[in-house]
C-alpha cells in the first residue's frame, strides 16, 4: 500500500545518519525499507547489475549489494522489484519553476510521477518582482518538498540595468547573503555575457561571492560566437552553459572545462544536435548534463519532465545508462552533491525509480528519501498546498485605471503617414527582428495596419504604480480580430505586456490583470475570452498544473480564434520585453535596440 | 632561459585573478606567458587537439584555444611547443612523504622533474611522533612549495589505541581544528576499518568532522572480504580506497560510489591487476585514480614518480588520455578542486607538462603555476632548503643508555627449552605470520637460533623516555652474521625496532639512534656498517633524496652482507610494529596478535 502521510521533513544530515547506516549495513539494526531483486543501474561503474538488493534507513541507502537479508527486521517494509531496473531519481540541472506558471509545490506534484527527484531551480522571475524576498519565499517552499529542490541564486536582476526597471535589483551583497542559506547551491545563469567579458563590477562581484562560498556558477552564453567573446566569458568563471544549440557549441564548452547542459524544454530542442558531440564525435559524456530550463504546465501534464528528456536522449542514440548519468550523477557532481544524491549508493538519499523498460524509461514507481512518492504515473502521497503570504500576492500596481487613450500613439505634428520601428516576432525563436513599417495617420493618431500584420504593443509599468505606458508596434502575431492580450509574465522585469488590435481592449486587459493580481488575459470587444490567474508575484498560479494547463489551452485557442497562427504564441508574447536578446524590444524605458543596447525612437 | 628565482608564493585565489584572466582572454592585457602550437591533451573532452595556444597570467590559464596572438604583449614570454603535447601536471592522490625519508621540500625537488605538480599527502607518520604540531609543520612546509601539496589530516593516531602508545594521539577535536587550516583537503586514510564498521566513537567523530567541513574522507580497507564488513565500512563514509589488489576489489569500490585508487609505490604493484576492471571488464574509468602511497628515495631518483605510474598504466593497455585523466582531472574532482587544477582549462593553475611522446610520457618540460620548474629531467628553479624547528629534531628519548642486558630474554624458572611465539616475515607482503619455535635455554636465558632463522626483535620505547624494551623473536630475515639493525621508522607509532642476532649490537644500534635523533643503523660486532640519519621526528632526513637513496643503498648492501636475502628487507623491518595488520606484531605494550587484537605472551 502506498504511504499516504505527508512527507515534509528536510533530510537529516548524513552525519546524523552515519551510525544507523553502518548498523543497517552490518545487520545490527533493521532497515526501514529493503528493495529486493532489482537490476541496479549503476551510474558510477556504468553497469546494470542484476539481482541487487537495497537497504534504506533515515531516507538514505545503507546497503546496496547482492543480498540484504540481514538488513530485514520486524518493522522492515520489503519491496519486491521483480527484476525491474533500479534507477537513481532524475535531476533537472537548471530550470525555472515560474515557466510552469505554478508554485514549486504544484510543479513538484506534477513532475514527481515522471521520476524527477531533484531540481536545481533559478527563481529569476520572482526575483525581478520581489527581489531577495521572492527568492527566499521560493527557497523556503523548495525546502518543504519531499524531493530535493535546490535554488540557484539569480545573478542578473535586473537583466539589463539602465534599459529597464525591474521590481527589484540584486547585487553582489544580496548574492553573498543568499549563499549562506541552506538550500542555495550556486549562482543562477549569468546571462549578462557581455558584462562578464567586460569585467562588469556586478558580474565580477556576483561570481566571486559564489566561488568564495564554494558553490557552482551557472552560465548562459547565448551567442554562436565561439571566438574571443566566448573565451572572455569562460575566463570569467561560469561553469556550465545551457544556451548551446550545435554540437560545436557543446564541444567548445566541454573543452574549456565547462559542463554542456543540453536542454529539452517545452520550446527548447537543444539535445538532438548537441548530443552528436558524443554519439558521432566521441567526446567523453561525463561533462554533459540534461535539463529542461523552461517547461509549461501543459508539457508537464501531457509529455512529462526529465523522463521525457532522458527518453529523448536515448532515442538520439545514447546508451540508456549514459543518458541516465547525464540526469543523475553528472548533475550531482557538478553541484558538488555527489555524496548526497545522483546515484544508488550507500549514504546517498534514497531517491530512486523502479523502471520496467530501461530504453523507454517506463517508470513504475518513484521513491524520494526512501518513501514511495508515486506509482504508475500518479502521486501516492499527499503534498499539501503551500501558502504564500499576502504581500507576494499584491504585486500588480498600476497606479491608475488605464483608459483607451493611454494606448494612443500620437503622430508627429502634421504627418499623414509615418515610418515606425516594429518589433518583428520570429516563429519559434527568442530573438526578434528590428523591422520598419509605414503607417497612416488619422486625426493625429498613428493607426495600426492589420493587412500588414502590424498591431500595437504596450509595456505597462506595474511594480511602482507609476502609471507609465510605453507604446510601440509589433508584427507577427497575425491577429485579424478586435482583441488584446495582456500578461504580467513579461521577461525579465515582468511589467505588463499588452498586445492588441484596439485601444479599448488593451486598456481593459491591463486593468483586468491589475484587478486580479496578475496573470494572462485575452479580451475581444470587451469580452474576456481566456484568463489564467497568477496571483503569486503575477507569475504563478496557486492552482494545480492540470488546471493551469487547461486554462492555457483555452488561452491558446482564443489566440488562434483571434487569427494568431504562431507556434508558441504565448511565449513569444511574454518575451517581447527581454531587453538582453536582439534585436528590438520594449521596456518601461522605451523601445530598445538590443544590438547596440540603446534606446531608440519609435519613429524612424 | 629557465627562470632561476625561487617560487614560493602561494597561488593567489582565483577571485583575485578573475579580472586579469578575462582581460587576457579578451586581449586587453598581455599574458605573462603564451605557449604556442601544442597538442592539447584535453582531459575534459578526452581529446588531443592539435595547434593549441595557451595564455597564462597570475599563474593560471586565461585562454586555451587555437590562437593566442591577441594575448601577447611586450612583456609576454612566448614558448614554442613545436607540436608537442600539453599535458596537465600530474597528481599523486595519496602518498606519505615520510616514506621517502626526506622532507616535503626534498620530495618535491625529486618529483617535479617527473611531472608531479600536485600531491595529496598524509603525514600520518610525523603525526604519530609529534601529533597535531607535526602535521602543522608539514602543512606549512607544503604550503611553501612551488607546486601544490595538500594535506590529508591523519585519521588514526595512534593506529591501535590500547595496543600501543604513540608519541601523540589525535581525536575528532584535533581533526575538526585542522579542517580549518588552509591546506587541509580531507581526512587521511581511515585505516581502522573494523572501527568504522563497529561505529567506533573516534572514527565516527573524525569522519563527521571531515564531512561537516565539506572535505574528502580517505579510505583504507585492507581486507579481501567484500561481504558485510566491506559494506559496513562503505556505509561509514570513506570515499576512496587504495588497498584493493584485485580487479574485483576495484569494481566493488566503484559500484559503491567510492573512487578506486590504484597504487604503484616502491613496493606496491596494485595497478596491473585492478586496471583490468577497465581494460577487460569495461567499467567506466572516471572513478579510477592513480597514486603511489609510498615511494622510497631510490625509486624517486631512479624510476620516477607519477610519470612512472601513468606510464605503467598505459603499458597495461589504457589509452594515454584515460591514464592521464586518472592522474589529473579524476583526482582534482575527487578532492573538489576541479576549478583549481587537474586540467588545462581557463581558471586552473597553469600546471602543465610539455611532452614529446605521449604513450611513453616523455616529459621535456614541467611548469607549475605558469613557471618552468624543470626541463629535461632537471629542476630549473631553486627550491631552497626548509628548516624544521629544533623541537622537531629531538624526538628520540630513550631515558637511559641501553645495555646488552636490556635485550636478554629470561626463560621461565628451570626451563631448558621453551616454545615461543615468533613473528614470521612474509616476503613482499605487509602481513606477518604468527609462528612458533622451540628454543634452547642456557643459563636461564632463551637463546636465538640461526639455523632456524630465529633472531630477536625489540621494541624500544622512544617517545616518553620510559626506558621500556619489549623483547620477542622474529624469523625471515635470514641474518647469518653477528649484527643488529635499528630504526626509528617503526610503523605506526615509530618507537625503535631493533632486529639483531646478538644483544650487544642491539644495544649499540638503539643507542646510536638515540644519539643522532633517529634514523636507521646497522651494527655488526660493534662496527657501524650503514647509517641513514633522520633527525626530523626520527622519520625524515634533511638531505637530498639522492643522498638518502645512496645511504639506503649502503644499508641494503649491509643487510645482504649480514645474510639477509629478503626483498625490501628494510621495509619489512619497519612494518613489524604495525599492530593493525595481521598476524603477529610487537609494540611497546608487548606482543600483539592482530587476528584477535589481543596482547599475547611470548611463551606459548
Amino acid at each position: 500500500m502506498p504511504d499516504k502521510k505527508p512527507v515534509f521533513e528536510p533530510p537529516k544530515p548524513w552525519t546524523e545518519c552515519a551510525r544507523d547506516l553502518v548498523n543497517v549495513a552490518m545487520g545490527r539494526k533493521p532497515a526501514e525499507t529493503v528493495v529486493r531483486n532489482g537490476r541496479w543501474v549503476n551510474v558510477h561503474s556504468s553497469e546494470v547489475i542484476p539481482a541487487t538488493d537495497l537497504a534504506i534507513i533515515d531516507g538514505r541507502f545503507a546497503y546496496c549489494g547482492p543480498d540484504a537479508s540481514h538488513c530485514i527486521g520486524e518493522g522492515t517494509k520489503v519491496v519486491d522489484a521483480r527484476g525491474r531496473y533500479l534507477v537513481p531519481g532524475l535531476c533537472d540541472a537548471h530550470m525555472h519553476v515560474e515557466s510552469g506558471m505554478v508554485t514549486v509545490t504544484e510543479f513538484t506534484r506534477a513532475v514527481v510521477p515522471h521520476g524527477t527527484t531533484s531540481m536545481f531551480i533559478d527563481p529569476h522571475e520572482i526575483a525581478n518582482v520581489l527581489g531577495l524576498e521572492g527568492v527566499r519565499l521560493m527557497h523556503d517552499e523548495a525546502e518543504a518538498m519531499p524531493v530535493n529542490v535546490f535554488v540557484q541564486m539569480p545573478s542578473c536582476v535586473p537583466s539589463a540595468p539602465g534599459l529597464e526597471h525591474a521590481g527589484a535589483s540584486l547585487g553582489p551583497q544580496e548574492i553573498a547573503e543568499a549563499m549562506a542559506w541552506p538550500n542555495i547551491v550556486g549562482l543562477g545563469e549569468v546571462m549578462n555575457f557581455p558584462g562578464v567579458a567586460a569585467n562588469d563590477q556586478t558580474m565580477v562581484g556576483a561570481i566571486a561571492a559564489t566561488v568564495n562560498a564554494g558553490k557552482t556558477v551557472g552560465g548562459h552564453y547565448a551567442s554562436p560566437d565561439l571566438g574571443r567573446a566566448f573565451h572572455g566569458y569562460v575566463a570569467g568563471g561560469p561553469e556550465d552553459d545551457h544556451e548551446g544549440t550545435r554540437a560545436e557549441d557543446a564541444i567548445a564548452r566541454v573543452r574549456q572545462g565547462m559542463k554542456a547542459m543540453l536542454r529539452l524544454g517545452s520550446a527548447w530542442y537543444d539535445v538532438a544536435e548537441q548530443i552528436k558531440a558524443v554519439t558521432e564525435q566521441g567526446i567523453e559524456p561525463r561533462n554533459f548534463i540534461l535539463c529542461t530550463d523552461d517547461s509549461h504546465s501543459g508539457t508537464l501534464v501531457r509529455d512529462g519532465h526529465m523522463d521525457r528528456v532522458v527518453r529523448h536522449a536515448i532515442h538520439q542514440g545514447l546508451p540508456p545508462v549514459t543518458a541516465i548519468q547525464m540526469a543523475t550523477v553528472n548533475t550531482a557532481e557538478h553541484f558538488k552533491m555527489e555524496r548526497e544524491l545522483g546515484s544508488i549508493a550507500p549514504g546517498r538519499r534514497a531517491d530512486f525509480l523502479i523502471v520496467s523498460n530501461l530504453a523507454e524509461l517506463t517508470i513504475d514507481e518513484v521513491y524520494g528519501r526512501g518513501v514511495q512518492l508515486a506509482r504508475d504515473g500518479k502521486l501516492s502521497v499527499e503534498i499539501g498546498k503551500y501558502d504564500y503570504p499576502e504581500r507576494a500576492k499584491n504585486t500588480v500596481r498600476l497606479g491608475k485605471t488605464l483608459a483607451a487613450d493611454d494606448f494612443v500613439i500620437a503622430a508627429p505634428e502634421g504627418a499623414d503617414e509615418v515610418d515606425v520601428r516594429v518589433i518583428g516576432v520570429i516563429e519559434n525563436q527568442a530573438p526578434t527582428r528590428a523591422m520598419e513599417a509605414r503607417l497612416t495617420v488619422a486625426g493625429g493618431v498613428v493607426e495600426m495596419d492589420r493587412p500588414q500584420d502590424v498591431c500595437q504593443i504596450a509595456l505597462v509599468e506595474r511594480h511602482r504604480g507609476t502609471g507609465g505606458v510605453t507604446n510601440a508596434f509589433v508584427s507577427g502575431f497575425g491577429y485579424t480580430q478586435d482583441c488584446a492580450m495582456a500578461s504580467t509574465v513579461a521577461h525579465d522585469s515582468h511589467h505588463i505586456i499588452v498586445v492588441g488590435t484596439n485601444h479599448a481592449d488593451m486598456a481593459q486587459a491591463a486593468n483586468r490583470l491589475g484587478e486580479i493580481g496578475g496573470g494572462v488575459v485575452m479580451i475581444s470587444k470587451g469580452e474576456e475570452l481566456a484568463l489564467i490567474e497568477m496571483p503569486i508575484a503575477g507569475l504563478m498560479s496557486d492552482e494545480r498544473a492540470e488546471i493551469v494547463a487547461a486554462k492555457a489551452d483555452i488561452l491558446g485557442a482564443a489566440m488562434r480564434e483571434m487569427g494568431c497562427t504562431l507556434n508558441n504564441a504565448y511565449m513569444q508574447h511574454s518575451l517581447l520585453a527581454l531587453v538582453v536578446i536582439p534585436e528590438l524590444r520594449i521596456s518601461d524605458v522605451g523601445l530598445v535596440d538590443v544590438r547596440s543596447f540603446e534606446k531608440v525612437d519609435l519613429f524612424v
